[in-house]
């Protein structure tokens, strides 16, 4: 089941279960006005969405074509938004592109920070881009949105928790990183709001593709309509989602809704690409000395979306283009 | 006008118009079901909330007593919460205690960083010690809570943006902190569930104590029936509300609801005492060179408040005790 928020004038729009076929919806209101209410009460929800699937596969059901300027983030405000930076790759060339070493503890203690969740936005809304200095940048990343997590949660039980899976634009302001970080309590202005393909989907969509708490699928990003990074999701996440799971509930709970990130996608295979312009720009360093890619500017499009064996695109597609505002 | 939200069954609670003599209440179902939802539509709410508070002190409608064991967190869950540390004081004398450096922009820099916010605890709510070893410390805050606040906003404009004010303990797991920041990605596990007072009050509430963006009252903590602390929240914030959330907008918008914390209200002044026990154990370390009050245990009560000149209770009591869990 493949589930969208779309918008309605209100805050938290309207859940929709979409078409097997990733074009077409119908409003799901007599199970749950929105995606939130859905999982607040999922055990009676979840049946009666996947009823709807049904009877849409079924062709029992009258459906809308999606229009996915009207599509918003599956949860366009979410009460915790966490993300993890589970791909080594990603962190080692990170942090060598801001000359920061890698925490000494990198392969036994997940990173994470806490995000900011009042403002999500959709698939198709700008990336506005406040002052070109900042050196705006993408991170394609996979995600989980779960229900409610108790603390002291083991990685062998994290997988109950686990209802939908997301695709995300975990949009960075570079060059604000290191003097925040520097600050000592992490990201903070240097996270501006991220983004969500238009699906979130339920782990079954996945098929075999979801084994050990990863997706074994590919994350491809485009730029400019160029292929930049198609990396595989799956064998180089070092800490699983359920590993992540384990790490954050260590002495807290959360609540249904949180969102909780993967971390930028990074195989070490350089041939696979990249999902973020901070990659490129230190491998550039490293080959030639100094970075040859610019961070992102107005009226740079950005596009990322995951596709199954089968060639379906899971998730719909992200594709934001840099707005410049005063 | 006072508000709080009363347990019902549900995840958000049920919002209620207190009575001006703190001790009665009446429920607002016919204005907004939850503190969320008038945040949300503000301007039609406030209003509406008023006459209702009108109402009560004219004794024009019944109320009925306020059981304080039934009282949530005025938002049970939140979609952001930001904590600032704005008192120079407490940055400095908890850097010390960690063998940390203050940041070099201490006085001109703002320090906030992203909370939890699917969890927050009501003002009986037990503080759940896991692992003593964590050392569990309380801090007092002053906080407020926002309506949609655009990027950008200057400090000049910010107090139009502001609903409600709160107090509230900010719970820290001091002796994780070290490790976590030492990873550089800011506070996580080291802040579990935050818990606030009774009441979430509307500026006019605090008269002529709210000025400069700042709470110009003491704040109280009481340690085992024991006063530790009763600060002046006024004159020793460094960065007023305002300035915090010029800083905060820098480069992100947020939405209705977001809660944005002062940091442990301290003073230079020894004799006012401590919001936090991290601070009376560095003062030890300095007097005696080594600290002699320990963290927090099971079945110790902290108690926080705030009250007027005229004596009145603004925001009602934070009582919490530590209950061991397994």
């Amino acid at each position: 089941m493949r589930l969208c928020t779309l918008k309605n004038g209100t805050r938290d729009g309207a859940l929709a279960v979409v078409h097997p076929d990733g074009t077409r919806l119908v409003r799901a209101r007599a199970v749950a006005h929105t995606l939130q209410a859905a999982l607040d009460d999922w055990d009676r929800a979840e049946p009666e969405l996947q009823a709807i699937h049904t009877a849409l596969a079924d062709g029992d059901l009258p459906s809308e074509p999606i229009d996915f300027s009207q599509v918003m983030a599956p949860l366009p405000r979410a009460y915790e938004w966490v993300d993890g930076s589970a791909y080594i790759n990603h962190i080692i060339l990170v942090r060598k592109a801001r000359g920061a070493e890698p925490p000494k503890t990198l392969l036994t203690d997940p990173l994470v920070y806490q995000g900011g969740s009042s403002d999500m936005l959709g698939p198709r809304e700008p990336i506005d881009l406040v002052n070109p200095e900042w050196g705006l940048d993408f991170e394609a990343e996979v995600g989980v949105i779960l229900g409610d997590v108790p603390r002291g949660t083991s990685a062998a039980d994290a997988g109950k928790y686990v209802r939908l899976f997301v695709i995300l634009n975990d949009v960075t302001l570079r060059n604000l990183v290191p003097a925040e970080l520097e600050k000592g309590f992490g990201f903070f202005g240097s996270k501006p709001a991220t983004a969500f393909a238009p699906f979130a989907v339920t782990p079954d969509e996945l098929g075999g593709a979801y084994r050990d708490g990863r997706v074994h699928l590919p994350l491809r990003s485009t730029l400019n309509g160029k292929l930049v990074g198609d990396p595989e999701a799956g064998p180089e996440m070092h800490f699983s989602f359920f590993d992540l799971m384990a790490h954050v509930t260590k002495t807290r709970r959360f609540g249904a809704g949180t969102i909780l990130g993967s971390g930028t996608v990074s195989n070490q295979d350089r041939a696979r690409g990249i999902s973020c312009l901070a990659e490129q720009r230190m491998i550039e360093i490293i080959e030639s000395g100094k970075p040859s890619t610019p961070f992102m500017k107005a009226g740079d499009t950005i596009s990322i979306e995951m596709k199954d064996a089968a060639g379906r695109n899971v998730f719909g597609t992200i594709e934001q283009t840099v707005r410049s505002v005063g």
